[in-house]
């Protein structure tokens, strides 16, 4: 069976009580379900993650290596700046798919640039919480090896 | 029915043909064929366009808005300086989802910027050819009008 | 009898369709009809042209040497990144005067810079569709060879 | 009556003294003759200050809300870095038109930023000492209520 | 009662060890209790809260929104780089006063860049601890809802 | 008795009368009557000065080295360019403590920085006109000389 | 027998009317007929095609992979800008050696930098019109696998 | 008896497996024992400590102050924005020396730059594990107070 | 008989009260005084002037034309932003020498540039109060119209 | 006859035994000869001189002016940075092509840039060492006076 | 017997006579027969090589190739702009560590970039003269072929 | 008896022969024994040298430290990137005297800025060969230790 990792950062913890004009009503724990039971459809199991701690996400992605056959990850405010998770992603095979909600390039200059998407297999952006359908969706296709 | 226009930039006419370790082994030709099959299925009607020339895609995204409910375009290197698309794009209603084929953030830097994006609904890169089919369903979704 | 290029560049053929808090409700038919007047008005004949191709805009600007005496040109988004088009004003003897209807240092940095400017006569930014008006009356006054 | 203030920067008392190949031979005081008569033959009461110190203009500025219907204002050096003047244009409800003897864009560095043009109501730039005539005939307009 | 949040960053507990002729001769302990004290004087209950984790002091900020009505908060080194920190100050209702002991203006210029300051309420610089007993202040007029 | 100048600079005489949103109701002249009575509950001796001139606060700061013990400022816009006034800021052993009402940081790029803060005592940022009674406390502080 | 296309872009239909003091008077046609007698005596065969479209010039340079053996070609201002040109140019194994009359590095600021020259065999610039019979023989050279 | 203590920041619990053609072979376990090895024979205790988490560093360099006589300290990627390290670092009398494994100024550009460099002892780059030895040896050199 | 006029900026009335191990003991009094004499002795009358006021400069700039034969202009901290100081000393034929008393060039960074270096005939930089008796020899110089 | 200087700066004395992929396998030694054959079948006579000191080949440049009718000038490294070089060429009439072997703008950005390139007459760049046989040629036609 | 080569670049035999308190008071003689010693100790032969030339320094790495198993080398100022040195580096297979005795990332900024670290094996920075000691030992053990 | 070095760099011995309209008419032969006659008139012997190499120049300023009272200094190009003339002169103490004949700030871009200004006592820039009288002056004046 596939196995795939649910990986949320920074202030995610926080959906569905934040600016909900930018990031919808659906809090983390409802959307950790709905896509839970929508990668279940698929035959995937989705294993959920958040934390507001960048060296806990660092070892989440180096376990994942042996544990998972892809990571969902929306890296939030760490998008922008960490090079610590940078190093971990290009330290595993495990492909690893980056979802944003908002359209972060029509947003504050900072959130234009992602020092991640260098070493992601690809970016979902913009197209709020079924961005993060669309990346199990992508994650599938690739562990099935399509061509790309 | 549901309506959407496939749209695709310059050089994209070469696809297959060059740098197949970038952008894979099928032709325009082919995959227009197919994406128009996987809307078919979603019960979405796909119209395919092609230009070189960017006066002629930005006539096409002028008609799009009474034709078509929604656009999928992989502006080819448009991206990175046609500020004309960016204010056709801009002067529509209809929702354009931005495609591209590589991950461009990992390659050249003038590749790394959009012009585009801060205008577009949503972006989709680094995921192959099946990235077309993931902005099919994006569009789908919010032409159904779930939350975002 | 003097006579004058009205040269509008790409999306300009939306005026009155979009943003009409920015552009006005006028439709460019409209304008161009009103302008052609207002010049008549003045004994100048105005000649009106638009494209979305930056190629066409190129051959009305080199075909302008020998059949008129001065050009009112909004050139769009192509202001911001069209040396090409500098350069074949720069090839003319015609003066052109760049109208823009809303105010760009007002609007996105982008639009802050004109690559046109160094080498037209002047600019008039900001005033609406009556920037149109004011130019012509500049062109007239140009030609007239009153002091500047 | 509608009544407007003709704002000069600093050195421009020396008009029709200094680089004459750029600024013309037309002294400030013919200057303001003429453009009063021009302004009075459509109506308009025209006030005239000149100035080499930034506050004695931003002074100027405050006054005029409840003095003029509209200013024309040539800034001269002040354009490119007083940001005290383009707050006290900010902070009043009169229109404001900026005008630029020479084509500023076609000079120094330097010289293509304008600091005030943000907060202007339009631009009228290298149509000579006839940009000064322009501006009257684009506030009568503003202050008239065309649509722009 | 109001209740406030003082809230202390990377190396603040090293305060009054590390270059005293910066930071003073004052430990954090002892500065925690002045303040409380203060606090107390102006009917204001203070709880004090340090780590170096940044995920840490995310995790304080978010429980804060209905712990405390205000927040003083010296992010040390994390004010020029956490945009983690940012997003989550974004995401509360509650008011955050940004201090700084030193005045960094007058430090490297790295230290000159506070990522924070467009989020928080306001921030007071340069005046040593006393900073801390202005913030106290400021939260308390801010929450008594004087015009600002 | 202790003796404090209140310098306020270019604009600030429109304080009430200008974007109350950001600025307050409070006109100059009742701010000042304000401070002057809460410095006096203090012991504090307040003069105050407004200015649109450079030159004039430049002459204010100089003469305030043997009439004042401490300098209240709000720069206004000469806080982003006139480095004239940090000369005479930093010429002068008077502790200045500058104050700005609205967040800075939180408008425009050109008002992020300030050409003064390296030469200023501190920096009171945000707070609305409750900045200026933060800094007459924060100015008795210095004065009594308390541990910084 | 060696097939070269002569690929002249925007404004160079004005070669010898414009600008002699920098191009010279050699009309397009003119130097069109010397070139292809200069080929021809080299054994090569030359096909000579100018556009003022950007489109058009990608369209040739596709069509160029299957007919020719080697591209001359002066972009005109589409050097300083056209990713498409450069995408176009990459895509296709037949070599381009780009060819400016004008040394572009004596000029404006922005003629410095072509962003096709990494993907063009080589560059021959500010040799005038001889610029293209250099190439010529520097394709022959190429085509007949000298060593480089 | 001189004690050191080794510090290892992200990823480098990841050494031995990830990139070993840049980083080698050797596990971080075997390093450490190695080390201590090497350090030993000198007559140096070495305490070994790794963490991904910036909060955990900066308690163990606060600790260092009282504990040992020189930090060998990897950072990883936090060697290019960790401002909270550089302050940690800045705290402390205790003499680090930074290693890198690789050669960072022959990788990407933001590896380029250590914003720990101007408050470290030194910095040895790109002489792979042997770094570390050197290392220990500079310490021992620091720590007997020879002529540097 | 030869007339110059000595033209010192901001704060320089505060000469020999400021900074002293920069600027020297000598107040500007004495400074003028010294001068005087100076320029006496190879037969110049030397006018003295100084405000804090740019505009005031700008003033005696202008009416310098008719009086001087040449100027030695300190500008204080103008230098780097007085861009209506560098319009008025271009208006005029009258040479201008500009001279610093301390190395602007090892100092602050936004020292570093002098807008009106482009327009002065000459500076004298960092050689003391010495550096104005040179520059009136250097005048003499150019007023007698000695090969340069 | 005509005569030339064939001139190579730094490491070209290593051609041909280093990094042949991009160099070639001709040492230097055959390459003159070659070229030395080459000239003198266009009746040129040429004179070889290669230096690793920029002060040599500057003697070499004002040499040049009186002994030969142009120079062909690989400058290598020092392109980019000797502006010594750089006035030696402009401080003579002799015209200097310059020549590089490789496409420098393909590799290293600090490769793009020559600050040479503005005084030298022209550019052969990209196309090896066949570029000094164009070179030749091209200065032949210079020196024969042929239309630019 | 293993062969180095000890480089030292311009101003280095100044060392010791020049700013002690940054690079100490050994001379070079003194510093040189130091390290041939501690070398000798290793069973290597130090060769010493002072210049201020930079030709002299190209010449010498030219020649180590055949002559040395390894260099040590210290640019000097060099570092920060000889490309000319760095293409020597490149083009020779012999391993070249680069030392500079002071921490050249604690001072002014433009010793913060080595623009031949790129192409040296590795750096050792900060360190005093020890580093040159570091530097042999780091030879060895690349020249005893242990794994980095 | 007073000794001063008159150091002349790279092209200065092309003097008088090279773009006259910017350096004047006398050679440097000439010069060197005008301003040798100059100083003897004040009782200080002069000695001249010129050279074209860096390296000359270096070797010139570190014998100068024991020979001479002070250095006249034209370092020609050298000025904008000799980062080894800048650390050979902060390491005498001999006061150097940095002279420029033409007024660079009024050239290109690059020649504004000195990499030696900060490490020379002054800089006399703009003033023709009379510039280095008046460095003759200026030494004398410090030599004989009067205020600066």
């Amino acid at each position: 069976m596939v196995r795939f990792l649910l990986l949320n950062g920074p202030n995610l913890n926080r959906l569905g009580m934040r600016e909900p004009h930018i990031y919808g009503h659906t809090t983390l724990a409802q959307l950790e379900k709905q896509l839970t039971e929508f990668a279940s459809e698929y035959g995937a199991e989705l294993t959920c993650y958040q934390s507001n701690y960048e060296g806990a996400l660092i070892d989440q992605i180096h376990r994942a290596e042996s544990l998972y056959d892809g990571i969902i990850f929306n890296p939030g405010a760490f998008t922008h700046y960490s090079y610590a998770l940078r190093d971990a992603i290009a330290s595993i095979q495990t492909p690893v798919i980056e979802v944003h909600i908002s359209n972060i390039h029509a947003r504050e200059p900072f959130r234009h640039q992602s020092v991640l998407a260098p070493v992601t297999a690809g970016q979902i952006v913009g197209l709020g919480v079924n961005g993060y359908r669309l990346a199990i969706l992508a994650l599938l296709d690739i562990v099935e090896g399509k061509e790309k």
